[in-house]
């Protein structure tokens, strides 16, 4: 199955040179090409990908990976009338490109520009949302039985594309084990490439790896399969008879048992996903069946360009590179602060060392949340569960009962998927969990399903649970040690990119739960209270204010909760004007709780909130979007003038 | 496999007069009997059961389904060095009265007394916190590794103990997809009485069915399973070939396949789950192995009462009932007010039938929540997906794309595990689902996992999303058909029980969204905001204080958000305290949303907030537990007198 690999010639960067894609503007574009034109256009795409990428960067490796589907799928389906649901949707840059975003394309990413996920805010041809994984199967199938009931479109088509990664999603699993229940022409497309963003886990990964590697039996039966084909009895009933039977053959054969077909769902292949011209027979054969069926397509991240090839996790998301060498064109971060993640990364290490208690979660994240250093120096103790947080954090909690300490790293958006397993399994019952909650606040290029913003305002309302932000990369391990050092769940927010000095290395200790700190008082009557890296945008406002004579007074409160009420107290005594800052939702989140407390303690400081609005937030760099949203540092400075006008 | 039932003997619930039972306190006296005796005590606990169950309720079907399971476990296994985990655990009876609380078990569910639910606080047979389903296998999962890690514990054993519909649920699959990961001795036991609360759904339903339905097939299997035992030749490697090749053979034969071992997790069974004596056998010869593996047995819920075998669903939480004839013994509710649901269920059949985009979603509580009147007038239309929220919300919004209007009925707590997919899949693109929030607020007996307070504080932080609560039955009717006609996002949330009117079938009209109302205004300077029902606690208590000379004007918002900010400013306007009520936590909540207007808008308001702490609320009867919260009529009462006192 696997095929040479080759550098396509290179270009620069363009609108057109492109061959046979200048002159598709729209689908019904691609299906004018003759068959055996196919493999050409899926050639062009990726050309037109890699010196796009190149100097505007974006998801890479999956992108190349699924060019042949999505033409194929655009060739033989009739979209937008039948409709794709793409997962998580950043291997869909081919769809974007074919859908009449091929000029656009060189702004992906960019504020103003368009999303690096498909949306249908952008295009008729995105049916839905995506960003999170796991979700296309659940939202597919509402909307094959939603068409199937609906007078004039019983007859469209839905295709789920699902990735193998996203596969193991529970919420996947439950679309699947629903797919049955009701008529429906359901197609679920398994894009396998046999990796998640890291390297990929779990029974279900093995299960299709075995699935898909006895050669001798695929071989005998994709014979057997075209010598029913070519006697023309492969008929609707007879296609789905052939593969159970192969597939119980193969059971015998192998031990292994075909999952899909448990479940009721009709299994087909595993077929190579870069022959393009296959895929079109195979969908053209299976396209008009009226039952749910899978068909499993075997292919390559980062196919067609050989550094990816070679190392598809690097190349998930590369940045900049060189399109002649694949070298990577990287700012010189010799004198850059660490990522928050790293310093992250490095103190759990060292938590790890000392205390045998100590022992690493991730859910598909390693190398994103730098859990990967306990990863490599402590392998027992370290789990990547694959894509499902829910598990992530009840597994968590399993470990806690038997008296062991998980750091638990997830990303904010992510966490979202794990809410009742913190409120039941870990919060009601106080367990030593802590949830390290990366990529926390506005994440930047990767827009409105990565943002972290909800999370403070999520988790402040569960009993039980310590809720910190730190400034800094000393706070940040003092906080982790401390959580170690202390009973019941702790949930430690950091930022996505770089933290903030390059001596990171302090001797941590324990601190005192629900502590803030004065950083600076200057006699004013205004107060600056930030939780997280908020303070330093403060401090730059600070001195921009002291230049224009305005004092202001600063303190980081380190903790959502427990509020430090007594240096509340003492704020309140001594200011008329408290401004709040955070990288998270105004609604509810850490603003609101220092209002909660002035309502019953202090109700005549005025109190004003800065953070996001009450509304989606978009994509752009995180300064952009930070400044939009009025809480950088000259929003702080203009919320600080308006304030002291106001005295 | 099907037994025989027999009604067994009643007596009056008492302390004694169980035989064997009477002389158990703990599970290590259990292991003191002769295997044959153990029959003997599983009827002996049935009688226990059926006797303090019909004079004070609990969940009766469930457990007495599974008694020679717990039975079995806590003869085989060394409890409490092994751990059990249950999943939801409202099947586990029978397991607290052999550990330590026989006595208790008549104050069970009761203010005080025990919990309905297994939790770590009341025992140490108690692992881990119960009452969500399909967490079970993540928990023992990570306790099983924990132990594995730990000196001294390495030969602990641990047991997940599952039904077949909790692991229909998304987490489930989770668990069982890592189970293979690392090495560990899990063993899951399934529990397979093909119910849930309802009847079970789903592919993997259909897949157990089938996989236990083969009657020849069993019995040829059990043959050669206890031949090779017999001739001493089942070793360790041996028992797991045998099933593997069993299975492969029923494969084939069946066209099924075994999904377990699909995930490298050995499949032992079905066996039938009432032998008590053979599970004894099975669970020994597989207690020591090293791998995960799963054994499936079959019980019939209800066991033992024949009424309850026949209609199980009924006999879920039957309520008081007659022991020796089974008949329910109701209090005469001809003159009561319906439930809320049960007005919910009939509106949406209403609204169904006038408009043909009205689909129905519920998520395995098709009698709870009463979609199961949609489901009988338009079962095309109507979906019960099982255990599983999350494709519950996402499937919705799949259907929402269509042009379907969903109405998905979930209970509050459950919908936590939902909360990724109302964030990601509906509000972030505006679909027009409508969230039928139920058992919204404190639910009673159930107690801490149960409760639906968080609610309003985890959605009313989601852009897009508009929260009400209903007071009255014509408000829930407008609400929905508000809803309807709206484009959009809705959660509309209400409690557990009896509404407020036998007049409740009053003409739907369209209502102004975010538009509260005024219920009376008596020159007050004190006004009281509720939201929900707390609207007729209110009521209770303005009355209570009129007869005291205090006035009160009383103000029903309806909506959490959009807020009614144009009544909140007239309130705020001629008021100087505003009390705010709701049936949630104070933490983000309603009274919340108040005090943020306030602080933007009117900061000299003096607001104080009634509703739910910021600690965990335990089981009792929903007005013990709202009179212990303080916001039922005398909570708000006391608050009136002490606002009006410091006027």
């Amino acid at each position: 199955m696997k095929q040479e690999s080759v550098n396509i010639p290179i270009k620069t960067a363009g609108k057109s040179g492109y061959g046979l894609l200048d002159n598709i503007s729209q689908p019904s574009d691609v299906r004018k090409l003759r068959l055996d034109q196919l493999p050409e256009l899926c050639s062009d795409i990726r050309r037109f990908l890699i010196d796009h990428l190149s100097v505007n960067p974006g998801h890479f490796a999956s992108s190349m990976g699924a060019v042949e589907i999505i033409v194929a799928l655009h060739y033989v389906y009739d979209t937008p009338s039948d409709h794709l649901f793409w997962d998580v949707g950043h291997q869909a840059y081919a769809h974007k490109i074919l859908t009449g975003r091929k000029e656009a394309f060189a702004n992906q990413r960019k504020k103003g520009g368009i999303s690096g996920f498909p949306t249908p805010l952008e295009s008729e041809y995105d049916t839905f949302t995506t960003g999170h994984a796991s979700n296309s199967i659940s939202a597919a199938l509402g909307r094959a039985i939603a068409d199937r009931n609906t007078p004039g479109k019983e007859n469209s088509k839905t295709v789920a594309i699902i990735g193998d990664a996203s596969i193991s999603g529970g919420l996947a699993f439950e679309g699947l084990n629903n797919v049955a229940n009701n008529a429906n022409n359901l197609l679920i497309i398994l894009n396998d490439n046999e990796m998640s963003i890291d390297a990929n886990v779990g029974g279900l990964h093995a299960y299709l790896s075995e699935l898909s590697t006895s050669a001798g039996y695929n071989k005998w039966r994709a014979r057997l399969y075209n010598a029913f084909r070519r006697k023309g009895v492969v008929t609707e009933e007879g296609k789905g008879r052939i593969q159970r039977f192969a597939n119980s053959v193969k059971s015998l054969v192998s031990g292994k048992q075909n999952i899909f077909e448990g479940l009721n769902i009709r299994y087909f292949g595993p077929f190579d996903g870069h022959d393009v011209i296959n895929i079109v027979k195979i969908l053209n054969d299976i396209k008009d069946m009226q039952t749910p069926r899978l068909l499993h397509l075997h292919t390559v991240k980062g196919k067609g360009y050989k550094q990816a090839e070679e190392n598809p996790a690097k190349w998930h998301a590369p940045g900049l590179f060189d399109p002649e060498t694949g070298e990577k064109i990287c700012k010189d971060s010799s004198n850059s602060p660490l990522p928050w993640q790293e310093v992250f990364g490095r103190t759990l290490v060292e938590l790890a060392k000392n205390d045998d208690r100590v022992m690493g979660v991730t859910a598909a994240m390693p190398s994103g949340t730098s859990i990967s250093r306990m990863l490599s120096e402590f392998p027992d103790r370290t789990f990547d569960v694959g894509i499902s947080e829910g598990h992530a954090v009840t597994f968590s909690a399993g470990l806690a009962t038997g008296g062991k300490r998980p750091f638990t790293a997830i990303y904010s958006t992510f966490l979202q998927r794990a809410y009742d397993n913190i409120v039941n399994d870990v919060c009601i019952q106080g367990l030593p969990v802590t949830l390290c909650i990366d990529r926390a606040g506005i994440v930047g290029e990767d827009g409105v399903t990565h943002h972290g913003l909800l999370d403070i305002a999520y988790l402040r309302c569960i009993p039980n649970l310590k809720v910190a932000a730190p400034a800094d990369e000393e706070t940040l391990r003092n906080l982790m040690y401390t959580s170690l050092q202390s009973d019941g769940p702790m949930a430690i927010r950091y930022p996505r990119g770089k933290a903030t000095t390059k001596e990171w290395e302090t001797e941590m200790k324990q601190i005192e739960i629900g502590k803030g700190r004065i950083i600076n008082e200057n006699d004013s009557e205004i107060a600056i209270l930030t939780i997280g890296p908020a303070l330093h945008d403060a401090k730059k406002a600070q001195k921009n204010l002291e230049s224009q004579g305005i004092k202001t007074d600063l303190y980081d409160m380190i903790w959502v909760k427990p509020l430090d009420t007594s240096l509340l107290k003492k704020i309140a005594d001594s200011h008329k004007v408290i401004i709040t800052v955070e990288d998270g939702v105004k609604t509810g989140g850490f603003g609101t709780a220092v209002t909660e407390w002035c309502r019953d303690n202090n109700p005549d400081l005025k109190v004003i909130v800065l953070g996001a609005p009450d509304s989606w937030v978009k994509h752009g760099t995180v300064s952009e979007l930070k400044h939009e949203c009025g809480y950088d540092a000259d929003g702080i400075e203009n919320a600080v003038i308006t304030a002291q006008s106001g005295l």
